[in-house]
């Protein structure tokens, strides 16, 4: 697939080894999260909120209450700065210098506008519960006009994006690896446990399929 | 413990009886992470940057590169937001409008500084190694004057606080109680895997005892 030009905010200057600008690494990473940090300005004033989001094509959403500050700021059409983060885990090398985390990240930068449409915000709906919960969107109750109206969803078209990665063992100074000291990986897994029924669950509901062995977040490549 | 007192930027409007102002809750969420995410501006625009942090006493320190644009930004005393969100799962309810997410989330705002001195970096240094790997440091030969000039620590007084919880189960409209749904939560956990010894490690080196059953982010209460 194509690359996303860098720019002046996407181009990675230190350990630009690291970074990738094609839209394959970059919607891998996208498609393995589904917790972005969103950055953005009021008054002069950094903010940083962690979402849920999604990305369908080559955009990305997110939602909330239409009375969330954070998305009346963002619908305005303000710079905006997206960050996923996935952390894979430490790496332990001989010295502290070399020492480092195993993560794969990417960074979006755009501006985001509100799906004016109460169709396409179901549409949009209904594809971030499907991300999530892959089945359930049927099982539940449809959304009310009064709750699409509660809810706002953001969509950003992605234009100035960047993926940096790194895995692998330490690379340590070469004097270094004759130390007595253990080094390698220590690998972390975003894992779900057992679902916790409501107390009120109504009695013969069965646990639904899609919540068992469920994976969210995509593993690293090699694990 | 006393609060930290809501300002303009920490006080949280919606939804404000997740908000808390008190330094235990405050501090208690801050040593269940280890990933904050730091929102700044360059030019106007925002950038986020996920990086490792610790707290000691009442401030938060991370560290890099003093090459890093993002640490010689901030060492200039521009405005930063810092944020850290722990996922403790998804809350299942029986419509889309109540389904959410289960969290622990600080947000601190304020500027940081760099350590200009090298016995304090050292110790920072080793309280941020100490506080991943705990008894790790002393096994690791120590940074030579060049690695530490090459190593920025930002330190930043915790002034302007607030967290941010959910927890337990999902909160339906009444009448949804007798959908024949399932509703429930699923709880997420940040897990550590094996250790994967570097392909370069000097045989006979024993695995350490600090990565054993190794648990970094705290698990949320109650569970």
């Amino acid at each position: 697939m194509d690359d996303f030009p860098p720019t002046a905010k996407s181009r990675v200057k230190r350990l630009h080894q690291r970074a990738h600008y094609d839209r394959e690494t970059i919607y891998r990473i996208l498609d393995a999260g589904f917790v972005c940090h969103v950055g953005y300005g009021i008054d002069d004033h950094p903010y940083v909120t962690a979402t849920s989001y999604w990305r369908d094509g080559d955009s990305i959403y997110w939602h909330g209450s239409s009375a969330s500050r954070m998305l009346r700021t963002l619908k305005g059409g303000v710079p905006v700065c997206v960050n996923v983060s996935l952390i894979d885990g430490l790496v332990l090398a001989r010295s502290g210098f070399h020492s480092s985390i195993n993560y794969r990240s990417v960074m979006l930068f755009g501006k985001a506008t509100a799906l004016g449409d109460d169709q396409e915000k179901l549409r949009a709906l209904e594809a971030f519960s499907e991300r999530i919960t892959p089945g359930r969107w049927d099982e539940l109750r449809p959304p009310t006009a009064q709750e699409l109206k509660a809810t706002m969803v953001l969509v950003m078209p992605i234009e100035e994006a960047v993926a940096k990665e790194r895995d692998g063992p330490p690379g340590d100074d070469e004097e270094d690896y004759t130390l007595d000291v253990w080094a390698g990986e220590l690998p972390f897994h975003l894992t779900a446990g057992k679902p916790v029924p409501d107390p009120r669950l109504k009695p013969g509901i069965a646990e639904p399929a899609y919540l068992q062995d469920y994976e969210l977040e995509g593993q690293p490549k090699g694990s």
